[in-house]
């Protein structure tokens, strides 16, 4: 079986409900579920979306490089929303991702 | 191309919409759409969001091993529930699933 | 790094929110973000969901012969739907799809 290594949010309910933050397998990894938290577990930006998606992306970019890997890498993004009215500023922070490392990424919104 | 291998999931509206249960590509599976549905057709667990969680891995173990792979070969999950306030009977499920299969998973809830 | 190419959809806020309608690395495909537009940005079938079904197929379908691939190479499909009472309408484009070239797809309905 291909070789894998998996990394930990730190969450307490992470070995309850059999959560990864991310998980590597041979050249692939898989990162999921990151969400507006900061590094001490406090709400980033509460109120701003463009604050909240920029924080959970950050997180993405941690997961990834705990993994020897970067933003560089990421062929694919999906975001799960709570308010499409705003889907400029979700947007706002995912193009500026983009711009800063030339990756290549696709997305959803909903 | 890749040879490929699917499997059905008995399903009458199988080939009306296109879908199958699973779909192996080389040594990749994408299963799908699975739900609490026994082997009779009947939904087990009624009521039970635990119970139901646990029938639904069951079918995507019994996907797996029609193609000759098992729990263990995992690397993502992706759970869309209908009651996010019951999130710990789905997590409860899932974690079990991982502990018992040392398996390197990762999921989201909804 | 795996050399990669991207497409664009046309759409004016792909650079903004840092999409693309598709992604090649290697040998894999990424479409996303597929709805019912039309060549000249009009929505085909407004108030018909097996012919909005049917014109965003069409777009993957677009995308993928961009890419030197097409509709057979499809190992999955999901679907994100506004009104799942309607499921025979989007299943049913999605089926004859399938029937046409023999892919083998997995979906899911929402």
């Amino acid at each position: 079986m291909t070789e894998r290594q998996r990394i930990s949010s730190g969450a307490k309910w992470e070995s309850i409900v059999g959560y990864s933050r991310a998980v590597r397998v041979g050249n692939r990894i898989y990162v999921t579920g990151t969400t507006a938290l900061g590094a001490n577990g406090e709400i980033v930006g509460i109120g701003d979306a463009y604050a909240q998606t920029t924080q959970a992306l950050k997180n993405i970019e941690a997961a990834l490089n705990r993994l020897d890997a970067g933003l560089e890498h990421i062929v694919r993004t999906r975001m799960y929303v709570t308010d499409i009215s705003r889907w400029e500023e979700y947007g706002r922070a995912h193009g500026e991702l983009r711009r800063g490392t030339m990756i290549d990424v696709s997305h959803v919104f909903f």
